[in-house]
């Protein structure tokens, strides 16, 4: 796990990729496998998925939380747990009110799996090796305290790591082990990346991801499935 | 990030202090401020919380998930969510077949904690640093498919890195961020041991863990703050 550091402010309209590379370049590198976690952040605001909140309105959040929403799942006081419309559960919709100018509120990016592409494809042009990236998100969850890292967009890997079939160190078969290792990711990265250091990437090396395509979407559990709707 | 092979096969009632520590020896080595995550398997296995399970009872998982169950908290089909004993909600209640003698069911360690400090105190009297000692377990977890490892008993670390008062990059004061690094070690720990490979142990180094001594219970959200029960 290496922190990649430089990478400067980034603007609404800028590039990432660039100055990305640019950091890496100067950094670690790339090596063929790496994978390249990108905190969702600078990715929205270089996507322009940030939002004014007019110091005169002190309902602006509230309605900007509402607006993110494709569904309110549980409300108490101001915390609004939300579906998204990518699907994803979390606090206030993925606004976020931290590491942005004072207000001004980050949302999640339009279409995540797509913004890892873009950068993927970047970066293996760039550096002329394949490697995988990983935009993550910062997550409560039910039943635990604190935050933690997860995946909320990808490319170049699959979403789990499917153990079922394969044996155990005691021959017997494993049923149920599918292994959300893009999530184990994007919670390894957040260690050397940081809340407050504002560190916004890290490259992981000499992990062997498990080879596909899927999409962030394959994370989520369908609603049907779930037992805590 | 390093795994700690030829710890070996552990059995119910072997000491894990001395193979593991010989494993590490052999391996890494340790040095100050290492994490050296465990998977409860193995812990379990040492201190004899194992359970035969009879061939000839097909109810006999059924009624070992009960009886570890201090609360089901949702039930369907053959998958049972409960609240252990030691207040962590997950499949099962702990109850596991993989990785064990086939026959065998693996329960949680009775105190993770326990068992954390009791390595800690181990590993540090045998290589002369300071250390810090995770005992993981891998849970699933509502809105999301796939499996994480979390943390369920810790010692020389603090569960949360409270980043609450602390400024972050644009001078906004970080408000809810507590980050359970505790969890992201252990999710990190999971990529270089893996479930099919059977590597319990790995070493985390280069990490400041967040001072403290909390118990892997302060990471269970107490369920009066909880809005998913």
């Amino acid at each position: 796990m290496i922190a990649v550091t430089g990478i400067g402010e980034v603007r609404p309209g800028n590039d990432l990729a660039e100055p990305l590379a640019d950091a890496i370049a100067a950094g670690p590198g790339l090596e063929s496998g790496d994978v390249v976690v990108v905190t969702h952040k600078v990715v929205s605001k270089a996507e322009g998925a940030v939002v004014e909140l007019p110091s005169d309105d002190p309902d602006a959040h509230r309605v900007l939380v509402e607006s993110e929403a494709a569904e309110v799942i549980r409300r108490r006081g101001d915390l609004v747990i939300a579906r998204t419309r990518h699907g994803f559960i979390c606090a206030n919709a993925g606004v976020d009110r931290s590491n942005v100018e004072a207000g001004w509120a980050v949302l999640l990016p339009e279409d995540p799996d797509r913004s890892a592409h873009r950068l993927r494809l970047r970066l293996e042009r760039r550096f002329g090796v394949p490697v995988a990236v990983v935009v993550s998100d910062t997550f409560g969850r039910p039943w635990r305290r604190g935050l933690v890292d997860v995946a909320i967009g990808f490319s170049g890997l699959a979403a789990v790591d499917d153990h079922r079939g394969r044996l155990d160190s005691h021959g017997n078969e494993l049923v149920v082990t599918e292994v959300a290792v893009v999530d184990e990711l994007a919670a390894a990265a957040d260690l050397v990346m940081g809340k407050a250091s504002g560190i916004p990437a890290a490259v992981v090396r000499g992990f062997v991801v498990p080879p596909g395509e899927d999409r962030a979407t394959d994370l989520v559990r369908p609603p049907d499935e779930d037992l805590f709707l």
